[in-house]
């Protein structure tokens, strides 16, 4: 049988993360490589409660095929907790997606051309990557500083289709952009004519303050911003959404139908019973104490056990310590050695677009407890230590 | 701001029958329009103590990130579960998507580039269009009789990425492909070096006796299979699967993966949790023998009211007639005289890929009562006699 594929489908590659998350199931190793959020903070009970009365109250409905759009009430629902969050934007603007993963691919499907130009930040998200691919996208990386994309450095992106931000707590870098570089960067975008597409899965997992109000806030009601209830309540319930400029959401609508008619209701009318009369206010401060906790073990663990040379900014919120080697070492090279040392990590070259740099990692602090922290730091210091002295 | 987009943007459409889907929520219309199942057949209660169970037992797997292939058990069950109905294939050729759409959108992704040409039936599922159309698919309609798909004309197919075919009581034309008419589809699209995609929502819904096996069992392994929970379950839970051979999986997979990152783990937990034990054995015959009857009432109904020169042939399952008016009549044109006189349909048009037949239409009779069901198809009656006698 003669099956040609398509070309794009060259583009299509096994997942890092995926082949790491492999050598990291034997048993006793402690994996700091996970970007899954800590299971213990699902809202189970709630959970339950919901599905009992969903199934209840709107049997049918629940179950039946449904608008392509997403369930009217939880578009509403998002529509105000953004406008809670400094973001003014219509339901109608508003498309639930299977989880934001399928958000980024119908940005994807609806926006990039083979070749287009998509410009990215430096390191960027690995699974926007995996998104854009593909579709064949070309991407420019904007120079990053520690505040993220560089406001005058901003021209190298002029003519991309979009620019994909993710300004909250970054995966993987961690960095969380400030009000005044937010600004700086939607003036300059409006100015050079680029789009911005803003993502933001992490956004409520502040520490001590919450963000800035979202780069789109000062795009005037121009880009197109992806959200999750994954990282606040759970991602096996795989629900995201997009908002789009009213101009745009009919064609990422058309590309949400083809992709699997709609997400499904079941889920959208648990979530909404589960958000609707405030129950994220009690419950995320739970996670953010707990992420916090344990961002503070994994501070103390590397300011001990890291050898001279390797650095790294505290995140204030977010999953993810990004940790940057001498430049001589290669955490790619290096890990199956922290293996063997009974740890893991992600090194930090596939989340650049170009130009990876080799002498990077990132560590999750959310899945594993604050004492084996420690421990796999250890471990990996010792590591680190051995290489350098090599 | 300069949004530009993708050149497949253009490919996609707002869709016909959701347009007419709206026309037809006027209170007092009775639609025969719909493409939905059945909501008194939903499992609701088997549904509801399997939430429970799967919160109880497993909540933390249930509501976390989980492989991309999907759930283990379940698909331990689909490859079962085929086999029981003449296709034997590896639990690791059973990919779970989000509804069979989904599974459709995943081979356009990997397999069609812009001017492929893809053969399909005429007339063909519209959905499965709609998710080829924007990887910019040509179509070439492979000439059909009663039977389906006419093995002595399947050389206007050759050279095509695939043929894709809904050998069970198609969506729309409600036809079933006899055994023998398999075969000879297997062996000459062998012959040609044609892959297969096969697609099977409705195999379940048959009344008299099952479907013969599916053309994929002729194929020595070789053809793409897609199944689906939406017409034996609930639609509202997006479950479907793709069955690939081995060496086309990971390019499903790894699309997969960008698309959504996986199908919601809980949703697949709790159908395994109602289908593990044999749940459907008792379930399915109570669909079949509701829909048996629908198809009765609107069979006599047809029989009655509709003028002479109107052809249809009886479906032995599924959810649809197909009617083909005297040449002279437009099923779209008469449509909005239709809705006035209470009654609503597809027409014909949008389910071919070219050469669209006018004088066509598709009626669902599955989710309206048999009372319902004969006054619609009397308001239909009189639209067409009078069209004919104007």
């Amino acid at each position: 049988m003669t099956w040609t594929l398509a070309r794009r489908a060259a583009r299509l590659e096994p997942s890092t993360i995926r082949e790491i998350l492999k050598l990291t199931e034997r048993s006793g190793i402690i994996s700091l490589a996970g970007g899954l959020p800590a299971a213990e903070g699902f809202p189970v009970a709630a959970m339950g409660e919901a599905c009992a009365r969903v199934l209840r109250e709107h049997p049918r409905e629940a179950l039946q095929y449904a608008a392509s759009e997403g369930f009217g009430p939880l578009r509403e629902w998002v529509a105000q907790d953004l406008g809670a969050h400094g973001l003014q934007v219509q339901a109608q603007q508003v498309l639930i997606t299977t989880g934001s993963q399928q958000g980024l691919d119908l940005v994807g499907k609806v926006l990039i051309d083979p070749g287009s130009r998509v410009a990215v930040e430096s390191p960027t998200y690995l699974g926007a990557l995996q998104a854009f691919n593909p579709y064949e996208a070309e991407y420019v990386s904007v120079p990053c500083d520690e505040e993220g994309p560089s406001p005058e450095r901003l021209e190298v992106a002029a003519g991309a289709r979009f620019l994909y931000l993710l300004p909250n707590f970054q995966n993987p870098s961690g960095r969380c952009l400030g009000a005044a570089r937010r600004q700086a960067l939607a003036a300059r975008a409006q100015a050079l004519g680029l789009p911005i597409v803003e993502d933001n899965p992490y956004g409520e997992l502040w520490f001590d303050s919450p963000p800035p109000p979202p780069v789109s806030a000062a795009m005037n009601g121009e880009a197109i911003y992806l959200g999750s209830f994954s990282k606040v309540l759970a991602p096996g319930l795989r629900l995201g959404y997009v908002v789009a400029p009213p101009a745009l959401f009919p064609k990422l609508l058309q590309a949400k139908q083809a992709a699997d008619l709609h997400t499904p209701g079941f889920n959208q009318r648990v979530v909404h019973e589960v958000v609707k009369d405030g129950f994220l206010r009690q419950h995320v401060p739970a996670i953010r104490a707990r992420y916090k906790a344990q961002r503070d073990a994994m501070r103390s663990a590397l300011e001990q056990h890291l050898p001279a040379g390797c650095r790294w900014t505290v995140p204030a919120g977010g999953m993810f310590f990004w940790v940057e080697l001498p430049p001589a070492l290669d955490a790619a090279a290096l890990l199956p050695k922290a293996v063997d040392a009974g740890v893991a990590y992600v090194p930090g070259a596939a989340f650049f677009a170009g130009d990876a740099r080799a002498n990077t990692l990132r560590l999750s602090f959310v899945t594993v407890a604050p004492a084996r922290i420690e421990q796999g730091v250890t471990a990996l210091g010792r590591v680190l230590a051995e290489a350098l002295s090599s």
